[in-house]
């Protein structure tokens, strides 16, 4: 039987991305952002919203750049942090001592202990209530060489990246697979 | 040490959204999309990105809805299927046997099997290269009794979503609860 909840954002899975920015005098702040995910092939692209009070806001009108950091498990209270803390009033870097390294492609600061980075410059925008909805044109994806498989590409079993429960405000372990896609469907096809 | 792999769509978690459309006389489709996310929260809305030429984008703009159907991986087989058949080519309802029943909201199928369901009107659409990027605003959403907590919202735990990994395109669980949100990162703060 189904339960109507009217309109609430109880969609899985969210992600945790740990977007970096500078500001115009070079400073670095970074914030946790749920909404948001891929949205486009070629260009390989990805989305995020941010409302426009956050600092983030401001430093991405200013440059046009920000990188979007997954951290794996081990940085989870970090991550947590950045969600929490205003870059108006911290400097979250310092907070944390986690380390802002400048992007090689685009003007906004790399995470580096934080396994996978990607690089995005801003390629459009759209007003969603609250939210300012940002699409980034992905220039450059890094990650750390001991998270990749034996085809040197990203390892979800070794980044361990989470995803956050908008229900109930947990991060949760994304886990075992459970089958191929592109196969799996075939049977039924 | 970081490694460079250009510009991927090496992102985790992206999604496995089956969309849920009609075509202008009433006949259900469903796609597998794994680009999209929430991007919205005053009004609530989710975003998805659509290949023009998918059979769900003549019939979003034929009706100006759609819905998000979260599945749990008993449904895999189904979700994967409904990303490899075409809707121009095969009726996907009726090859799996899923149920298509109306929104009682907007103009679009929610699967009854499928345990979260999210009812959507077309807020924006913008074009990112070769996909259209599409805002709905959520209008309800929709769970399965049986799988709720005891405060009667959706519990990750027994809807079992998957995630989708883009690198090597497995369906992957979520598993295990890692930390709260706005509570973990309090200890920096």
């Amino acid at each position: 039987m189904k339960k109507s909840l009217g309109a609430k954002t109880y969609v899985f899975p969210t992600p945790v991305f740990i977007v970096g920015t500078y500001d115009e005098d070079g400073k670095p702040n970074a914030m946790n952002a749920a909404w948001g995910g891929v949205c486009g092939s070629d260009p390989p692209a990805l989305c995020i919203s941010v409302r426009p009070s956050r600092k983030t806001m401001d430093n991405i009108k200013a440059t046009g750049a920000f990188t979007v950091n997954i951290p794996g498990q081990e940085h989870v209270k970090e991550a947590d942090y950045f969600g929490i803390a205003s870059g108006h009033k911290e400097d979250k870097f310092k907070k944390t001592g986690l380390t802002p390294v400048k992007g090689d492609k685009v003007n906004a600061p790399v995470i580096d202990e934080f396994p996978l980075n990607i690089q995005c410059e801003v390629m459009g925008m759209m007003d969603v209530g609250e939210h300012i909805h940002i699409v980034g044109k992905i220039i450059d994806t890094m990650v750390d060489e001991e998270k990749t498989d034996e085809n040197g590409v990203p390892d979800i079993k070794k980044i361990k990246p989470m995803t956050y429960n908008t229900v109930t405000n947990d991060y949760e372990a994304i886990g075992n697979t459970v089958a191929k896609a592109f196969r799996s469907g075939l049977e039924i096809k």
